[in-house]
This record gives C-alpha cells, sequence and structure tokens, in this order.
C-alpha cells in the first residue's frame, strides 16, 4: 500500500466511498494532471475517462484557463455579490445569457450543483408565493431522477442511491416514472394536468438521467412536458448540471429536446472542470415575480457566501469562448459517433452487457447485475491505465469533451479487455 | 448609473437583494483587489469591512495565496474525490487535523457552507441507523440560528430572514431559545436530557450567532450542553463555517467554549477568502460508525463534484500556514480590544446606538430599528469609502484579520460619521 493512500484515509472521507475498502481498492492518488491524463503520486498515467467525475471539458491544464486564474488572481480572487457587483462575474452572466436556453435569463450563483437546484426549488415556490396564489407547494419530479445530495435536492430526487434512510427529512413530492419506462414523459405530462393546481414545479433532467445510469428518454417528448407547463403555469426546472455544456452533443440538453426552462440549474462543466461553480438561471417570468420593494418580502433570501467567486468567473467566462473557438461541439458529435460504433461492434455482442446507452459523450454500459460486476470492471480498467468508476453495474463512460480519436480507441479496447477479465465468455 | 451597474441588473441575480432597487443602492461593483481595499469599475477604493462576507481573513492579493494559486494550476486544477484521492487535498486535511477541535477527524469536503452543514445533518442521522438505534430522527437547534440556505440548513435555522414562507419544505426541529436569552444553554441542556431518545443531534453556532447580529452567548455555558451531549449519546454537531479559522479570536470558538464537537461545518475562512470550499469534520466515534462492507449500507451516499477541488485545497493549506507564520491571532485580539475601546468611546453612547457586541474581529452594532436605518448607515459609510453591510439594523464589523490600527480607527471614524449624517442627535 502506497503511503499516501495510507495518508489519504487516516484524514479524508471520500464521498459515496465505503472508507473502510477503500485502500483495498486500490484508489488512484492523483499529483497532477497532462491533458487528458492524470499522473499519480507514484508517476503512473490513467485516461481521465470519467471527466474527474462528469466535470472536466477540456481536459487537465489548459493552458488557456491556467493562465486565466493566473490574471484574474493578480485583479481579485473573490468579492460578494451580496447586494454589491464583480466586473469578471458581469461578464461571465453576460456570455452564459448568450448561450442557456432559458428567456432573458438572470443568473443566482452558488458553488455546489446541489446549492444550484435548491435554489431552483425555493425560487419556484416563492414565485407563487410572490404572485398570490396559494396552495402550489409541491414539485413533480421522475423516478430515477439524481438531482444532489442536500436534503431539499434529495427530496426531488427519486429514492435509490442508498438514500431512503433520510426519507424523514425529505419533503413529499409528485413522482412520474423515470426515463426506464417509454410512456414516462406522457405520463408526466397528465399528472401535470391533474395535479396543476398544487403544483409549484417540475423538475427533470432533460433527455439523460446521469446519475440513473445514463438513462436517455426520446428528445421529441419534452416539447408534450413543456408545453403542459405553459398551459397550467407550472413552472418547469430543468437540471443541467451534468447534461450542460455540450455533453450530450449540443451545449445544452434542452436544445435537442426543443424546451426553454423557467429555471436551470448549471454546475460541473461550467468552470470546465476546473473550480466549484454552480449557478440558477431564471427567466423573466420568473424574475419579474421577485421585484418589489426595497427589503420587502418579495426578495428571494438566500446566497452563498462563494457565489460568483471571480476565479471562478473568469475561468467559466474563458471556457466559453474556448467551446466555442476550439469547436469543441464538433469534436463531440464526431466521437459520440466513433463511440457508438466501437461499443456496438466490441462491446454491446458481449454476454456480459445488457445494455449501451449513449448521447452525445455521456455513455453508460450496463453489464449483468452481481457480484460487484460495475467495480470489478472499473478497477481492470484502472490497472490498464484508464480511469473509470461504475454506477452500481453500469460503466460510465464520460472523457473530456476534447478526446481524441486515438483515446477513444484506448477506452474501448481497455474496457472490453476489462470486460474479458472480469466476466470471460 | 454607471454603465456597469446597469449590465449587472441586466443579467445578475444577486443573493439577500431586492433586485428591483439593486441599481438605486449604489453597488459596489468591484474590479480588483488591493490589500484590504477593494478597487471598483471607476476606481474608487473601499475598505473591506465586511469581508467579502465574512470570508477573507488576510486581504485581496495576498502574493504567497496567489502564487500558491499559480503553482497548483501548473499541477492540476482539480480531481475528483470520488474513490480516490488527491495529494494536496491529502495535505490539507492533514493540516486542519492538527488545527480543528475535533477528535481524530476525517475531513468530508464540499464547496458551499451550507452543504457542509447538510452533510453533518445527514451523517448525525445516518450514524443512527448505521448503529441500530431507532427513533433518533430529530434536531434540536437554536432559536435565531442561521446554518445555510439550502432546504435541511434552512430547517435547523430558525425562521426569520425572510424564510417563515419556505416552511412547508423543512422538516421540523426542537427549538430551544436563542442566544438573547441569558439562560438559552441552560434550557438547551434541560431538552436534550428530556428528548435525548428522538434527537439525532444538536446543532448550534459555538460562541456567536452570526446572521442573528452577532449574538453572543457565555462561553462558559457551552461545556453543560457538550456534557449533556456526551451523556445521552446526542450528537454534537458545531457550525464553525462563520466563527472558524480565527475570527473569534481563537482558531475556532470551539476552543473557548471547552468543547469538542463530534461534527464541525468549516467554509468561508478557509480558502482565506479566495475560493469556494466548504468540509465536514467528523471525529472518530462518529466516522466508525460508517465503515463496513464495501458497497454496503453503511456507506454515506453523498458527494459533490468539487469536493475536495485540488486549486481550493492548495490555497487553503498555504493559509493554515500563514495564519500561524503571521501570528494573526495576535492581530485579531489586540484590534479586537482596540476596536472595543473605540466603540464604546465614540458608537456606544449614540442615542441611535442600542447595543454593541463584539468577539475577536466579529462586531455587531445595533441601531434603533425603523426607517431601513441600518442599510442607510451603510450606505452613507460606503460613500465615505468603507463597505459596510447591515444584517437589518445591525451593522457588521467584520474586517479582514490582518487590518491594521489605522484601519480600525478609519472604520469607528467613518461609522460614527455616517451616523450622524443618518441619525443626527
Amino acid at each position: 500500500m502506497s503511503s499516501w493512500i495510507e495518508r489519504d484515509e487516516a484524514v479524508v472521507w471520500h464521498g459515496f466511498t465505503q472508507m473502510a475498502t477503500y485502500a483495498d481498492n486500490a484508489p488512484v492518488i492523483v499529483e497532477r494532471g497532462a491533458g487528458r491524463e492524470l499522473v499519480d503520486v507514484d508517476g503512473r498515467r490513467y485516461l481521465d475517462a470519467i471527466s474527474s467525475l462528469w466535470v472536466t471539458t477540456l481536459g487537465h491544464r489548459v493552458p488557456e484557463l491556467d493562465r486565466t486564474l493566473t490574471d484574474q488572481a493578480a485583479r481579485i480572487a473573490h468579492s460578494t455579490m451580496l447586494g454589491n457587483g464583480n466586473r469578471v462575474t458581469v461578464e461571465l452572466a453576460e456570455a452564459l445569457a448568450q448561450i442557456v436556453p432559458v428567456d432573458e435569463p438572470h443568473f443566482l450563483f452558488a458553488s455546489d450543483g446541489a446549492a444550484a437546484v435548491e435554489q431552483a426549488l425555493k425560487i419556484s415556490f416563492q414565485y407563487w408565493v410572490n404572485i398570490g396564489e396559494a396552495g402550489r407547494t409541491s414539485y413533480l419530479a421522475f423516478g430515477d431522477a439524481y438531482h444532489g445530495d442536500t436534503v431539499g435536492s434529495l427530496s426531488v430526487g427519486a429514492g435509490g442511491f442508498g438514500t431512503d434512510l433520510f426519507d424523514a427529512l425529505r419533503f413529499p413530492v409528485l413522482r412520474a416514472p423515470g426515463f426506464d419506462d417509454p410512456a414516462c414523459l406522457t405520463t408526466a405530462t397528465k399528472m401535470i394536468f391533474e395535479h396543476a393546481h398544487q403544483l409549484a414545479a417540475v423538475v427533470v433532467e432533460p433527455l439523460v438521467q446521469g446519475a440513473a445510469g445514463m438513462k436517455i428518454a426520446p428528445a421529441q417528448d419534452f416539447g408534450m412536458l413543456a408545453d403542459a407547463c405553459e398551459e397550467t403555469g407550472v413552472l418547469l426546472i430543468c437540471d443541467e448540471v451534468a447534461t450542460g455544456f455540450g455533453r450530450t452533443g449540443t451545449l445544452f440538453a434542452s436544445e435537442q429536446c426543443g424546451i426553454s426552462a423557467d429555471l436551470m440549474a448549471i454546475g460541473k462543466g461550467l468552470t470546465g472542470g476546473y473550480l466549484p461553480m454552480a449557478a440558477t438561471a431564471a427567466n423573466r417570468r420568473v424574475y419579474n415575480a421577485f421585484l418589489g420593494e426595497d427589503l420587502g418580502p418579495k426578495t428571494l433570501y438566500h446566497g452563498h457566501s462563494y457565489s460568483g467567486n471571480a476565479l471562478a468567473s473568469a475561468v467559466a467566462l474563458k471556457h466559453i469562448e474556448l467551446l466555442s473557438s476550439w469547436n469543441v461541439l464538433d469534436n463531440v458529435n464526431e466521437r459520440s459517433a466513433q463511440l457508438g460504433a466501437l461499443l456496438d461492434e466490441s462491446i454491446a455482442p458481449l454476454d456480459a452487457v445488457v445494455d449501451v446507452r449513449l448521447q452525445g459523450l455521456m455513455c453508460g454500459v450496463e453489464l449483468e447485475p452481481g457480484n460487484r460486476i460495475g467495480r470489478r470492471v472499473c478497477a481492470a480498467a484502472v490497472e490498464r491505465g484508464v480511469l473509470l468508476r461504475p454506477l452500481g453495474d453500469v460503466v460510465v463512460i464520460m472523457p473530456p469533451l476534447t478526446v481524441t480519436e486515438d483515446e477513444i480507441e484506448r477506452i474501448v479496447h481497455t474496457l472490453r479487455a476489462a470486460i474479458d477479465e472480469v466476466a470471460p465468455t
């Protein structure tokens, strides 16, 4: 056992990780990055095929982002957004307003993605109070949904992920079927019409339920959901924390769904995977309902200390420029087609593989359940220099959006070797 | 109206801010920092007497922290903590373990302080499930408490701050009196003994209730609270997000109270005010209850994407070194004594002043209520080049911990002039 692993387990509690077996599972202790690779404390290199848990877009140590960080530090690292502003945060919000598919958006910043979801939930709840319509106190959410781990986001998330034990802390919501059910959006639409008078909002991961194991609903079905919201006034919250910033082949998955949220949560890829930053975008209709007298009751009394952090804002702003100037979306779509073809050829036919799901560079390879197979397959891939991490029996493939043709081949070949080792046919 | 203010209000939603009157309230749009001053887009300078909302400890643009940031960017900005580690995060956790008054701590990182509180709440809840003791599903919290804005932290927070409207989303808690009540800790102690069988944890801001308006409870009364927790097994959660990292005159307020939490939430000053980072420290007793079989039910299924962010970790690590090598606590205590004497002399005697509360460099000057006086006094101070922001009728004075003798004088003289202008006697 490496001394760094011992030191790590002596003081760090890792999320979603059983610490009693942490060291035995051969964790990678990262020292530095190099492009799309991670280098551990012993100099071993790993292709980061999970984008450091779905956040890295352009790769590690992007010279342009590093320079931006240093330049911003020479101005200021942080100043408060409470009642005051920061120039670079304004510039970031302006750039976001150009690309986020929300009507005339205003951006309320936070740092954890879960907090951005919480903000959307609270804003939609207060919206009805502010416009004087009583009884709109509940939410419609989907089966298998994941929206984060704080109590509010956990409440709209489905059970599972080991969270049922927190039921006593969660507020109840109406639950539509998960994306496994081909009729999920039809059912959800019916539920909106039936329960509109009690619904503050619908919350959904557009197109792909990420943490559920990359479950994909038909893009064209989201229109009826959005139409039902519009007709009944129920607010539509799109959680694009995982799907945003090019991951699904468009900048935001909402675009492929042809919908425009009233409130959208973004995070993860917002800073290119560099720094914690999340935001809630509110459209004009929602925002206007909060305008009122100074210090009055229509105000949103919510705010995180590091909201609009200047360092994160600067990096996020530069990241938006690079996504465009590097034509990153073109690469996502080309590499997605390549990945799909390779998976069809060498992974999908395997006995151990139940399903392959792919949208842009969000991919889940579902294995036959049992015997910790997801964990074991990923461990075998890590041994071969490709960092993977499963969601239960689903192996997630989520490389940086700048991944190359060779790297896609390397990922698939490694996965094939890992499955062959763990579950030989 | 500055064009930057117009651009800001067109796209940014500021927390705890009525946006209809945002521009009219002459917000400072920061362009850069210089020591303990902020410089706005028009080149005007303001002494940052609120530490950019209670986060800045050493000042802005600290060369050592800036260099650390650049150096870490040359290694890596971020890699995931889920099942894997990062060297600098290990080093930070080791350094924190040396100073955080929690027994053999493990650190679970998040980015928003509210998320650190949520983690403590969920960990304490699951603790009882893991050790097989049923019925420990509630919390004891204090009147006037503030623990953050996500639904879980809002639930343990008291009403007020415009949050009552969210009652339908909050889980109920037992509520002890606020620190206004001299018997609050005696009452809370009794409540622990009465309700121990249903309590997962007690959550408290040790020594100072910050957002309540810097309300201070006697340090020596916290011992009986901690003793009651120990005797009944109820877990003690200390929320040191605001009080931690030297703000109250010791590194952590718990030290002055003579208590050691089972779970402690830290944030704000953790990175010196540079970057979003928060953490939950769990003591050995709590941590051990989560050890079990791999992928088993004792695992904490909770984790934020940017947990243990490498850039924030590096800055936080260097910050701990500087707090010590610069003898920052000595300055806090000297400047606190100076501030107290000056306030006694020239602020406390004023008709408009109801109370002056000071602990370290956490200070609240409570004004006679009414007519938006807190807001107007702070605006008058901002006009004079000292950035202040009130909590209702309480003017908060919270300068960086490296504040100089001259700057303390400047703050008090400016506050005096501002009060004289707004509420002449």
